[in-house]
């Protein structure tokens, strides 16, 4: 019981050596590795970017108390930092004193609504975002975040949640170009791209192991921000006009609650619901493909508790909502993490960092930045999924495409709140209007198939009619329309057998239908029968007056049913 | 295709004198039957009584033109009345001029809304409206309307729009319980209550036949009406202190169209919306129900749109929102009833009282109105169904007394919207976690029964399980758990088959995690295969890259699968 809820009592007491000496090094590679980044991300959520410094010891230390995975690297992440500049907008002024505090608030809210969830087992509310959504979601987010990112990269302003207001307020700026700064983030950017395509194959030509050349291929923002952070310095490029991070105060994260009015709490109830939730579905599918590559598993639930905990953590300690990264993540495993110290180890040596070392990333340009964020974004952008679900489901791609579309027109939170609806709404829609078939026998078998597909034997006076859908309120009213018009259209039957063996529930309103149905084929002198009724549907039945009320019998199979109406 | 959207042109033409008869005695039944509860529902609903007088004629009228129920009498509803009630208490103060033109607004909106619904083919819309939800919210609507009447009976003030208000607000003035009032209103209770239960057997003993003697027992509210308007005019009554109906203008419905600001509009749309589909929902249960009963069908989808240019029209003639109420409509049917056009003389005749003997019911006690309205009220109370549902299905149970109390205690908005999440939710959760069940087969045939279940042969290397629900993005998450589990659990399976005869559709989460579950037991050494995939299943799956990618082979049949693999 108790391990349940601290995982941590699982493999800390089987703690050695060996794996101390993985998991040091592993911290070690990601705490070079993640800085760049968790500055980027609390600049792209309006912050300063110490905050995303902060972000990365707490949450990531409480993290490994109640976190199951045990590879996941928390700290904040591209999306949930797009989030949260779009749910601060509305209450504050990136830059002021409330703006950070809304940013706290949102954290603990979050904390608050994941740990709630985790307590009350609501895991599975994540699996009510669809595949295609999320992809969809992804990749519109990445196109957002990498148009938010032009403007620095070009050394210009702009503002705006969606893309058209980013395209409308960078478009009359683009005269003001400063060339400095254009060199610098272009520069960055092709440093980039080159050493994501290249440098591995390279370096393993170069004689390195397949490991070392990868881990150097994935340092590159690191380069580029010691290059470019001593360019500046040396040629002091800030009186030049290139935007710099500016100085980071020095120390450990401040402690405190915050306490806004009411009126705070309320507005940002929804954005935080969006972000738990967003962050959550990140989180899991994430240590579930890694978990999995291990033959380890985790625990949905308990994972809404490590990440509320993280989140709460960040709140009271100056950072903002956080989530499993992916690239810490994969930086993590690929390090060779075995155990959640890891990621301890990693906070602690972002700590002494942030308690040492901020002085020298004065002379960071945003610009190396912006190209960062730009160039781990773009792996979101997933067209392959695009055109794997048009391919596939016309239904799936629609809601894809409009999350697609309402994201980057209206903002994230309209696109994932459509895209939920959507996919509920589509998938009420198809069942609402089920698939049936009339059955016939393949000859000399038991087996039975559709009339329409297969070369079967059939009765004049007997139907068997296959409904391929639960029975709900949704099809109920279909249902009836469905067999009145059977009835109406062979006035020679006798019998009407529905075959339930796609029936997985029979609910109060179809049972209510049946009823209706069995009557009024009564007045028509057509008996009504089921067939192949499951055993869970069978036992509610049971419970009602239907099978006392049916004209017809209830039978096991349907060749029970063709065997005995045939006699008839 | 003109017909479609005229359907007076399929009846008109073959129009006689036989019919005409019919009709015309119908229409005469109706226009004398409805006039107290049109002048009641028009109170319920906090407007002047004649404005239910209005909402009896032109809507009507104009639903003879477009309507395609033969029987279905249009007017004001009950139900209605209270909705929009609690949509204009938000608005403007009942009794103002700002209050009938918000009543006028909201008939017009319902009537664009229910309109466009129908050209866009949504008459499915009402099918969410699941059976114990629509049953429990008329109970709860029958409390809430019999409590906001009491006061009327006991000549007292009260207001509210919840049960909780009612009662707060009523039970102070019960002190001032003015006698004569609650002398007409109890009595006028008690005459109808007893002639609903004894006057029909009681006149058919006194020789009149069954048909004769139904119409009198029913115009109960009639005699009622005449009696005490009368009583109250001979003693003037209304000097003492009994709240009459008063003046009531006499002459045509004022004929305009509202002109209110944009704001309106906006308020009133979600009210408006939940109006439509609750009257529709009625209006359509009701015609489907009386057409099965003479062998006609209805179209819901063209009903929309007969409600909706009723509406429209109750709009522009200074009514409120209208529907196909209950018990017009089944006087209207027992009457004899053949066509639309006794609708549409009823409306002539209600027309003509309107315009010539409004000033006779100047004394009408609206005592006599709130008994009326009780008496008919009360038979939406069910609690047959509420039991049956009890009895039925848990969670069915659940949503309609979660529908019931939040109408009760949050208003008919709040309960008719609860009710509606609740139902898609508790589908939504039950399909979230399917049945799953391990196949065997029954001895020497070819038909597959649960282990759990039935006596039944297996293979130790071959697990059929069959999944007892369409696999969609909400249990895809699920169908990975079962089956990684599956494979954990028995480690001598080579083969897995996924029995799909109860998989009606496989949507594009559900297709990625089978590709993933394929790629896991192929790692695992254990081969994945499908059996009974349903035809339209399977036009999709050839689409993507699973068939090709399946390690296992797709069987048409499970005993296929088990000849196969039974060798293996």
């Amino acid at each position: 019981m108790i391990k349940r809820y601290f995982p941590i009592l699982s493999w800390l007491p089987h703690y050695h050596r060996r794996l101390l000496g993985a998991d040091v090094l592993a911290g070690l590679i990601v705490t070079m590795m993640v800085i760049p980044q968790s500055l980027a991300y609390a600049l792209l959520a309006g912050l300063p970017a110490v905050v995303g410094l902060y972000a990365s010891i707490l949450p990531q230390l409480v993290y490994t108390l109640f976190g199951t995975s045990r590879t996941l690297a928390i700290g904040p992440v591209a999306i949930i930092a797009l989030m949260t500049a779009a749910a601060l907008s509305g209450v504050a002024t990136p830059g002021s004193a409330a703006y950070l505090e809304a940013a706290l608030v949102l954290a603990v809210l979050s904390g608050v609504i994941l740990i709630a969830m985790g307590l009350l087992k609501m895991g599975f509310f994540s699996n009510f975002l669809s595949h295609p959504v999320i992809s969809g979601f992804l990749t519109a987010s990445g196109i957002l975040i990498a148009a938010s990112q032009f403007s620095a990269l070009l050394g210009v302003d702009s503002q705006g949640f969606t893309l058209v207001e980013r395209l409308v307020s960078v478009i009359p700026e683009l005269p003001k170009v400063h060339i400095p700064t254009l060199i610098i983030g272009a520069g960055t950017l092709v440093f980039l791209i080159a050493m994501r395509r290249y440098a591995k194959v390279l370096l393993q030509q170069w004689g390195l192991s397949a490991m070392l050349a990868d881990l150097f291929a994935k340092a590159g923002p690191v380069f580029a921000v010691l290059t470019t952070t001593w360019i500046t310095w040396f040629w002091q490029l800030d009186e030049a006009g290139v935007a710099v991070v500016g100085s980071i105060p020095m120390g450990l994260p401040p402690l405190g609650i915050p306490m806004p009015d009411a009126a705070l709490w309320q507005v940002l109830l929804v954005p935080a619901l969006l972000i738990s939730l967003v962050g959550f579905v990140e989180s899991v599918s994430m240590g579930q493909m890694l978990a999995a590559k291990r033959r380890q598993r985790i625990s949905p639930n308990q994972e809404l508790i490590g990440l509320g905990a993280a989140n709460l953590a960040g709140g009271v300690s100056g950072a903002m909502p956080v989530a499993g990264g992916l690239s810490r993540t994969v930086i993590n495993f690929d390090a060779g993490a075995q155990t959640p110290a890891a990621g301890a180890f990693a906070a602690l040596g972002i700590a002494l960092v942030t308690f040492t070392f901020t002085g020298w990333l004065h002379y960071l340009p945003i610009a190396t930045l912006a190209a960062t964020i730009t160039v781990s974004i773009l792996t979101l952008v997933d067209v392959a999924t695009l055109r794997q679900t048009w391919r596939y489901s016309r239904s799936d791609f629609s809601a894809m495409a409009m999350t697609i579309v309402l994201t980057l027109v209206e903002g994230v939170e309209a696109g994932i709140l459509i895209g939920v609806v959507l996919s509920i709404g589509l998938f009420l829609y198809r069942t609402s209007r089920p698939n049936s078939a009339l059955l016939g026998r393949v000859a000399d078998s038991e087996q039975f198939r559709s009339i329409a597909r297969h070369d079967v034997e059939t009765h004049s006076h007997v139907a068997f009619l296959r409904i391929d859908e639960s029975l709900y309120f949704a099809n109920a009213r279909y249902l009836e329309d469905t067999l009145y018009n059977l009835v109406a259209t062979r006035p020679e039957l006798e019998h009407v057998v529905i075959v339930c063996s796609a029936v997985n529930l029979i609910d109060a309103s179809a049972l209510e239908s049946l009823e209706a149905i069995n009557a009024r084929l009564k007045d028509a002198n057509v008996k009504l029968h089921l067939a192949e009724v499951k055993g869970p549907v069978m036992d509610k039945l049971k419970r009602s007056d239907l099978p006392k009320q049916l004209t017809g019998r209830i039978f096991l199979s349907t060749y029970a049913a063709w065997r005995e109406l045939d006699n008839d």
